[in-house]
């Protein structure tokens, strides 16, 4: 499958493909870009894939060098950018160079941020490898470091020149990295595409089962709605905000909680169902509606309960929502599957509520 | 004079006007930004002006604070853009935010890439205090800072919202900064517009005695020469590369000399009488040309001759000039007054030749 992601002189192509990351270098080939290239990526994935990918781009007349940068969140500091600036400037990389990033969402950050700084800006291909990093964090050119009082605080929009996305390859993933994926794609589904959701309603138990022709449709399906979004806001000024459904209270669970007891895609799920109830408390969303989502998450085998949490904290933690304007906190709530309105100025008495029922 | 750049939906205006520093409050309320700002400047230009713009911002409802990073080239650290993203956070700065550059070219150059990466893009707006900046610098969105081992090599593009030149300010500099600054207004007499370059031989002894109309005028019609590049080529892909004429060969002087002998722009002079002389050794230029643009630089009281040039230092450091494509660098070569042409390939003997020639 391929998907164009129409952005003027910024346009580029999301190819769906199992296999793909076998055929990186004669797709960087067709984008005329100069010779010297760099594979970003972390021990675990390196050793999985960088191979293949240094095989696959030197077959198609590429120099490249591998560009270890630590597993997870880790990767995402100030320090190891860095790092990474002075790998390339030793590797004599120029502007016509191309940074790759090889891995998961922490991956293409660093390695996003660093093409997006590195000589003003140099071509950038994504190479996802989870399901998290291919429906979601790979497409749209958002990049960012983490800065120690704020995750993601210092980036910049950068858009790829290509994404390739080998479903293949999230076969492989642990269990629970795998579902934490699958909370974006269910996210997709509720605040875009009625159509979609019921697609991935009907496929959940093969999803799980990780059945490769559903994965590979589901993946892409998500990948498309992902464009779509990023084609009519590319710089998050208004639509884009959409993609927060769930992140803004699984954010502030996220901190809350210091990153340590749930995976995002588990912080997001519960997000979600808090959310949900968030638009029917307001009068948005009706009892169905709330509950096809509970169910679904519940199906793919993500969390929609969870005991301890500290409301205070979380509540404390919105407040410093970095999509606040002037102070006031955008939430987006589903008034039914496939729409979603932005609505500021929510009561706190309300977001405690629904923190509060999430207890089981 | 207002000077539009136009750049589809990241658009601004230049406002060149005498007094400009003490209206900036009135013109930023006019973006529609939100409430908070901040104001990068070091501590020189920000005891000279800071008052003034601190007032001028809070009379018009801002809540703004003061970040003062070094003075000079020091500014272009990551640790200072460190401790910038430190303070925007402390302050609360969110995506509807401004950072303000009040200084010269290093410092917008700094605050520019802080406002590029906090929160991947705030507002961003320049108050240049130098000739340089205000000519140069200031407009068209490239920020940088340095590498310990390559000048500007980590940066971004990131245009600002409002550049508003005062050519008051420049009145009051060094005499070696001022004049500094005015290889930036012949290099665009040179490459960009003949008439212009005429109006600046004319008016030579007023714009060194810093007549205040002169001084707006001749400034006032840099900007609109710069502007109308950036429009044309933003992001510096082809026609973009004429402003840097004079600089190949002047910016190797400055990295050859520990950027401790030269002040920019006699750096830039002197580039420029060798690239002048580079293009009649290639046959693309006639003696009266290269003449009139020493005889200019002459007169406004820039270098034209240099002792003990280290040419191989030189020729060293143009081979690592960050415009290289895949190891090819691009000269930009004059062949008459008020046009320009891209080289690649110049013989490094040409280049030694016009190198040694720089010595009286």
């Amino acid at each position: 499958m391929i998907i164009n992601v129409n952005l003027g002189l910024r346009s580029y192509r999301i190819i769906v493909e199992s296999g793909a990351v076998a055929t990186v270098g004669a797709h960087l080939r067709e984008l005329g870009v100069g010779s010297r290239a760099a594979l970003v990526s972390d021990a675990a994935i390196g050793s999985l894939y960088g191979k293949t990918v240094v095989r696959s781009l030197e077959g198609a007349g590429f120099s490249v060098a591998l560009v270890e940068v630590p597993e997870g969140e880790a990767a995402k500091t100030l320090a190891v950018a860095g790092q990474c600036w002075n790998e390339l400037l030793a590797l004599g990389l120029d502007r016509t160079s191309t940074v790759l990033a090889l891995g998961g969402g922490a991956v293409g950050d660093v390695a996003g941020f660093v093409a997006a700084t590195y000589m003003r800006g140099v071509n950038f291909v994504q190479v996802p490898t989870t399901v998290l990093a291919q429906v979601d964090a790979s497409i749209g050119g958002k990049t960012a470091i983490d800065h120690p009082n704020a995750k993601n605080l210092i980036g910049a929009f950068h858009q790829p020149r290509l994404v390739l996305v080998d479903p293949a390859v999230v076969r492989s993933l642990p269990e629970r990295e795998y579902r934490s994926g699958v909370a974006e794609i269910v996210k997709h589904g509720i605040v875009l595409d009625a159509d979609y959701f019921a697609e991935v309603e009907r496929d959940a138990a093969a999803l799980c089962a990780r059945d490769l022709p559903v994965v590979e449709r589901i993946i892409g399906g998500s990948c498309r709605l992902k464009a779509s979004v990023v084609e009519r806001d590319e710089r998050e000024s208004e639509l884009r905000h959409v993609l927060n459904y769930g992140h803004t209270i699984g954010h502030a669970l996220e901190a809350a909680t210091g990153y340590a007891r749930f995976a995002h895609g588990e912080a997001v799920a519960l997000g979600i169902v808090a959310e949900a109830r968030l638009a029917r408390r307001l009068g948005l969303a009706s009892d169905d509606t709330v509950a096809r989502q509970e169910r679904l998450l519940a199906a793919v085998g993500l969390p929609v309960t969870a005991e301890a949490i500290d409301t205070d904290a979380v509540v404390a933690a919105i407040g410093r929502d970095k999509k606040a304007r002037d102070g006031r906190v955008p939430f987006v709530l589903a008034p039914r599957i496939g729409a979603f309105r932005l609505v500021f100025d929510v009561p706190a008495a309300d977001i405690r509520a629904v923190l509060a029922g999430l207890a089981a």
